[in-house]
């Protein structure tokens, strides 16, 4: 047996996220991409701002020497002085460039900070439903993560959290815009978050980490605004990218913004620098480093999303398939309906989204996520995709 | 004490390589980039060819929809396909696009291939003197890199390896041309070294994993060919980037190979590609892989790499420092002198790379590699600071 016995078990439970999105391409190829309603990934399909494009074709006529060379491995000065200031007007603190390390894409930078504070067997607490790739971050580097159900309507249930840490509790993951449900918590809820954070740490003598995973925190509707954890609690990173708002995610490009407040920010910040090392990301790529110095802060228009938003739900609605009202970033997630045709567990997510599959519908089961008997929609997709969708929704419903 | 006890330790007896590049940004900019000698890393002066920045421009004129979205972990078909053509004519194999997966450059892909065959407590080997970033790859994935001496003019010593396997031993790290020597193996030693994988796997009922790292097999002299591991061992995969010899080392693009003739290709292909999504890699950057498709073959002039051993060499001889002869790749490694002038231990490297650098020359210590006694001089620098650290070099030794 020569892959390991723990990875063979990883993969046989593995995300369906990237299974339907690879499936998705499979039966585009073979129906046509009109007749496949692939909203199985957040691959967004708005378009770079056109900065982007000019930059690249600039980067292209200077050649300038020395420019796909390595540089410090926390990234350029240049970069990391931008993403300072990015963070600083979000969370409302005066950051420094030295606070910033640039990683290869969110996912990169959160396990960069996972390694930096993890040692074996310390638990990583999470807001259920989360997105699926946490329990392997944590677990990549001797860490466990740990599911605390949400409050029914999805926001984080601070108590619960609270009772569930202990000595053993190195960080709490949260994320907001929420990744499935779009859910942003409140000023207010993340104030009360601060205060139980401060009780554990009494109780407990060990300072949580909060990482607070923002990919989507510009995408938010009816002017919402995502609250800082900066001001609320010192020991806290931000860990975000590029890939949504921007919409370059297969550029790989993000970053880790350590809180200047922390005592251990210095200590923390060398410490990411040292794993972005010697976990091979070795820096951020050199030349979208360059690019998202620049373009962080181009006007990008969101409000295709929330015209899909309504599009999906509308159709949903018809279809009678009820969901949570997402307050930012672009996913939907759904109730499995009452089963009236088909047999078996009423509730089973996984046969649900075959069932939509089946319909050419992809979807993604909630169990996943840490959620069974729900399913989520990635509506970063066009407007005809939605429309066309219409019938394969209803005639899936009626025939379940 | 908030970052993992076990980082800490990590970080303080961490790379010399990149304090001293981190050091010698500092220095350049105090006293000037004339007056100081940096061959501290491996960071490639010759620019990549010119193809590379005439795709960049048609990249930002075009600007394509969705080409900087996500692909499938495993990279562009397209790419892979190009990836496997060059390593078919390299190992001299008919290799399938379905064996290649495209890395966050080489490190990401050796790691990803680590965490695939890595159990806890599992061994590593590899011949000293190493790359040092190999001890961290192997204990990130809880692993444990075990170094057996090379013979004394720096090749493999092949029956030292086989007397080191055990049923722990899931790899063997090999690196040809080799970081810091320079030294290439030839074709018998590796067909000696598959006859003796074959006589432990027949000892031990376990198959090692060869990982052949190849980022400087371009980059040879005297018309010297690296040879292939594929004909002479299945359990093997290549490891290489576009960071050497296409002077891409900032933009992180690299690609696993896994040879078809093993009889677990399939799962090991599949277990790599895993690996890259959950560490956080998610896939190889998207514009760089479009680039590399193209760009692979470009000729590239490694003559003056030729030259500048022979300048720097000339330099040494006339100082009176001993060098092994690289055969390959850009690095000189080098026995520190005896000493005449100052106390201590005679041969303490990093004592040694201290002085150098009081004279304002920057090379790394031997002890890192594995190899106590020596230092490494990157020169894949320009002419000028070859020739211009001549003096210092010869004072160092004067004065040491």
């Amino acid at each position: 047996m020569p892959v390991a016995t723990h990875i063979t078990e990883a993969m046989s439970s593995s995300s369906f996220i990237r299974r339907m999105f690879e499936e998705g391409l499979m039966m585009k190829s073979r129906f046509g991409a009109d007749n496949v309603y692939d909203f199985s990934i957040g691959n967004p399909d708005l378009e770079p701002p056109a900065k982007v494009a000019r930059m690249l074709a600039a980067e292209g006529a200077e050649a300038k020497p020395g420019s796909h060379g390595y540089m410090p491995n926390a990234g350029y000065p240049e970069t990391r002085a931008a993403m300072a200031k990015k963070v600083s007007g979000e969370q409302g603190v005066e950051i420094d460039a030295g606070r910033v390390v640039m990683g290869v894409g969110a996912a990169g930078a959160m396990n960069a900070v996972l390694k930096a504070v993890l040692s074996h067997g310390d638990e990583v607490l999470v807001s259920a439903p989360f997105f699926p790739e946490y329990a392997h971050y944590a677990r990549n580097h001797g860490g466990i993560l740990r599911s605390i159900p949400a409050k029914e309507d999805f926001s984080l249930d601070v108590a619960a959290i609270e009772a569930a840490i202990s000595s053993k509790t190195a960080a709490l993951i949260i994320n907001s815009p929420n990744n499935p449900t779009g859910k942003i918590y409140p000023a207010e809820l993340l104030a009360e978050l601060g205060a139980a954070l401060t009780r554990a740490k009494a109780r407990t003598g060990r300072a949580v980490l909060v990482i607070a995973d923002e990919p989507y925190r510009e995408i938010v509707y009816d002017n919402r605004k995502v609250a800082p954890i900066f001001p609320v609690w010192p020991d806290s990173v931000v860990v975000s990218s590029f890939a949504k708002n921007l919409s370059l995610p297969g550029e790989r490009i993000g970053y880790v913004v350590v809180n200047p407040a922390s005592s251990w920010a210095q200590e923390l910040t060398d410490a990411v620098i040292f794993c972005t090392r010697v976990l091979g990301y070795v820096n951020a790529p050199a030349t979208f480093q360059r690019i998202v110095a620049e373009c962080w802060n181009e006007k990008v228009d969101y409000s295709s999303y929330l015209k899909r938003r309504n599009l999906l739900t509308g159709i949903l609605d018809e279809a009678g398939i009820e969901y949570s009202v997402p307050e930012g970033a672009f996913y939907l997630f759904c109730k499995v309906p009452e089963r009236r045709v088909t047999s078996g567990n009423p509730a089973d997510d996984a046969a649900f989204c075959d069932h939509l599959k089946a319909n050419h519908v992809l979807g993604v089961p909630g169990k996943g996520f840490g959620k069974p008997g729900w399913f989520r929609l990635a509506y970063c997709v066009s407007e005809k995709t939605i429309t066309l969708s219409r019938e394969a929704f209803k005639k899936a419903r009626i025939e379940w």
